[in-house]
């Protein structure tokens, strides 16, 4: 039986920031399923800024995305037929699907998941990559000791939410930076952040020098740009920077050609990190991998008991990706951005 | 007995590059020495590039020098007179006293040499700071494997050299960049580099490319600039830089003021650290001298032995250590950049 599915590809590179027009909605003729693959609707999309790096020429992480090819990224699906013994339909997996309502897989790329034991959209966040994210990067990256001071950007996106909370949690002074008043009261009130700074308000680095009386240990860098500006020079003697991302800088183009307007700060950055001892790392969660068993028993009974909290920002339909991908990178979203693929009900999520 | 002694003292800011304006010859009264003090006559100054970020407002490493202070700086010195039963006159030490004819200091301060085991001098170079900082920097930060490729910058200078021989003696590819083709020759003929690149010569980036087929594994920084923007792009994954010292940007201006013209190169070396995990890490060898036992018994042997190469260049008379500084802020110096005090003969120099 041949099946119709839908997919989102890239219809063309951006040049500086990307637009609804380098995405394409289409259909695409599903194969069968062979020995060992398993048939799969996928439910949700995870949207990360990390797919930014991928619709450019060349590798980032990983290889670029190619024109005409769908968008990638992991999804949580329903399996719908199984050539593969360990799977049987109705079973609910998270995928590395990329943007399509439907995929042939093989069984051995997916992780199944009980939606009786967490919110099955979890999987894509708290308890997922973002969240695996968070932890290697405050743990073993910052290396954080109680009483030191944090600074976490985008405090309040899908890895900055689980960082601030995790921070609290290892004694630390937890200060945030996320754009607009909204959000601010988000970490604070929510995430417990003990202040949290507007990047979009005058003043930047006077305001976070104020939440940061003792200075800076551990930076957890997601965004670059005016917030690495502003904490560098507060940065303590031996501090750390965990390089996770630099939303700010995604559409400056690819490495190598990837300058910008003067005046230089790589100087001043170099001479921060010689004076004063500094570590900065930058690290790719795929790396780290095997500390997800780590994690997840640590993490999960927090997300169960409430003691970790998150919020996701859903948008409805396959078609509404692009648009909710482009609203992200501009800071719309609260917490972790998903598309939900079906108006049917979900175990777990209805 | 009052004693009239001579120093060097810093006369005024540097505004940009320093100039012999910025110091000031004088003389002053040496004070008798107290219980636990010893006398000590100065037979060699060490000039090191980070002197010149003393010389600016507000702390670097350590607090700026004052004006109107001596300039600071480890030295070789003979023991005049002694309230420390652990000296007698005659002794050999290494000390601290900055550039100065005399000096009466804590006993504890010093650190006793035996002139019948090495060069006196090679307590200010191979053997000392420089040699420590090239030791610590290159197996504590940089950890090598066998194989891999090393690029050091200011590969000639008194860490370099060290950091070049230490480097192959590890087993590393070592590729040297240098400034002139007398320097490039002495790193590969002497010191054994794979390669060495003349950083005046142009295409840098494409140079350095050639002679690291197989991209960077370790970065050892001690300029900064030029060096930096090439070797970045040819980082591999997991690579780690060793910053050591930013030469080319030290009349820059103190951390904080210190941006340059455009274009930024900030967002692409972040980007780096990023997609290729790099571990970047700054260091002072203060920070390390428990290190000193193991980095000595490893490389006195080496040095005693031949097998471990070093250069000096020396500058006769206190009057002229600002001259020689500037030259060799500049590059004027082959290895370690001494100043010698004293026409009379010392013992292990002449």
């Amino acid at each position: 039986m041949s099946f119709t599915a839908n997919r989102i590809v890239l219809a063309s590179r951006p040049r500086g920031a990307p637009t609804a027009a380098n995405f394409r909605f289409e259909q695409f003729s599903l194969p069968e399923a062979r020995s060992g693959e398993v048939v799969l609707q996928v439910l949700y999309l995870s949207l990360d800024p990390y797919m930014r790096g991928r619709m450019d020429e060349g590798p980032s992480y990983a290889a670029a995305v190619g024109v005409g090819d769908p968008m990638p990224g992991q999804t949580v699906a329903r399996v719908i037929r199984s050539q593969d013994t360990r799977f049987a339909p109705g079973d609910f997996v998270a995928a590395m699907t990329g943007w399509v309502s439907h995929a042939v897989v093989r069984g051995e790329t997916l992780r199944k998941l009980d939606p009786a034991r967490a919110p099955l959209t979890s999987a894509l966040g708290v308890l997922g990559m973002p969240g695996l994210t968070a932890y290697v990067g405050l743990h073993d990256i910052g290396q954080p000791r109680a009483g030191e001071t944090l600074v976490v950007s985008a405090a309040t996106g899908a890895v900055g939410s689980v960082v601030t909370q995790l921070g609290k949690r290892s004694g630390l002074h937890v200060v945030g930076i996320a754009g607009g008043p909204e959000k601010c009261r988000h970490a604070t009130e929510v995430l417990g952040a003990d202040a949290c700074i507007d990047h979009r308000g005058p003043h930047l680095r006077e305001r976070l020098a104020e939440a940061c009386p003792r200075g800076i240990d551990i930076y957890f860098e997601n965004v670059g740009g005016a917030a690495l500006r502003a904490v560098l020079p507060l940065m303590n003697q031996n501090g750390r920077i965990a390089v996770c991302g630099l939303i700010a800088w995604y559409d400056l183009g690819k490495l190598g050609a990837g300058t910008a307007d003067g005046p230089d700060h790589l100087p001043a950055a170099w001479r921060h990190i010689l004076v004063k001892r500094l570590t900065v790392r930058g690290f790719i969660v795929s790396d780290h991998f095997d500390r997800f068993p780590t994690f997840l028993k640590e993490v999960a009974p927090l997300v169960r008991d409430g003691q970790i909290r998150y919020r996701e920002t859903i948008a409805e339909g396959l078609e509404r990706a692009p648009d909710a991908f482009l609203a992200m990178l501009k800071g719309g979203n609260l917490g972790k951005q998903l598309v939900r693929l079906t108006a049917d009900p979900i175990p777990g999520a209805d």
